[in-house]
């Protein structure tokens, strides 16, 4: 599955070269992925409840292209990678048919002491579920 | 007493007009007030583990004169009012001189339920001491 | 008029308090300001292609309950008054029937030396037009 | 040469899981790359004048353990490599001798076309200066 989120620049988002600052790209598809695992059915505020939270380890992003104020875009967002312990997100950032950003973000699950656990199965079954396969 | 605090302008902090954008004074005001009531020896990390947070109430802000990238500012800040559950700061980022923003901030004591209590005795003693006399 | 905009909450927009950080607040009202004025017709990248911009001159704002991660919101806008050179918005935040935020905005419109200039017509005219009578 | 840059961690740092919000080590180590290139004489302000502006192309980053708030952090910077159209900065984000994030990042010069263009023997000649053998 590839879930699809839709975005608006606004003034918060730019910078003085006219153009998104590059570290709000991870906040567009921080958005897009909490959408994504929403759709799917999982609760983070019920996850946080629990001392359960979804911790970003490790980000390879590409600026392809730059996005500017008022653009509308869309962040697209796919599973591509699931272990016992992490899970690997592919997302991009397009505007029309062209991809402006994309990065491979790798995601543990932190106990309420901050350690790597495991997906619990009712997280995991969604998530495998919907993995796109290679 | 006035507290002084320089903060330097970097990318993240402007915006398409290449100017400050006009959320992220309220950023770098509250980083004055952070040194200033670390200055005065209230620890807000141990405040924190006791349930408390300053939360702002009120705020009232005046956009003079906009700050541009890499400029050197200086944030002033003073006590002006403390009552026994609300204190007001006003606070100035200044270029050189010149004013550039200036606010009148209102803050509160909430405890661990989100309710505004009064100011614990070590907390009001020291901001008293540093009120500024009308 | 009235204009509602929807806003979620994501983690970009929290603080360790575990509620919206004060800041971010004027991040959404700028959202519903800009959604607005599109609505009206107003095109605000042409409008910097001649060297206009809005401007935020002053914010009165008072924060009256927390918004929390994962709250679905609404900001409602609504023009208040208008003169030649400024404008006075109102604007709330409100989750369900809750106002947890309310700011009053004033608005000039900047020429490209950075100096207060008469709102356009083509601007004024819509503006004036939905403008909420007293 | 291994530039040092000193970050403390305020509120608008954190979010609701107590931590630094993973899309704001962007910024702390765009700090620490603007001072970097002002402490070898590169006037970034004089380079948007003329059109130039470094621009990210792509990061690498490893998120090791979080910073949290009020912590006191280092952001340490140093050239890896250096083409005539790139240039590679390795950066650490530490709390004492703790390596909290690392990153792997690549710059390039866009001119106002937004085109990737050669650095500019003024500019080259300093990132070479203080390049890190390896």
């Amino acid at each position: 599955m590839i879930h699809s989120f839709p975005i608006r620049v606004y003034y918060e988002d730019t910078d003085l070269a006219g153009i998104v600052y590059y570290a709000n790209y991870l906040k567009f598809i921080e958005r897009g992925r909490s959408e994504f695992v929403r759709a799917l059915g999982i609760d983070q505020t019920a996850m946080k409840a629990e001392g359960l939270v979804f911790a970003v380890t490790r980000v390879v992003a590409d600026y392809r292209r730059p996005a500017r104020y008022d653009d509308q875009l869309v962040v697209e967002t796919t599973i591509t990678r699931l272990t016992p312990v992490r899970m690997v997100m592919r997302q991009e950032v397009l505007r029309d048919e062209t991809v402006l950003f994309e990065a491979e973000v790798t995601i543990a699950c932190l106990n309420a002491m901050g350690k790597a656990t495991k997906f619990r199965e009712d997280m995991r079954a969604p998530l495998e579920e919907n993995r796109l396969l290679d």
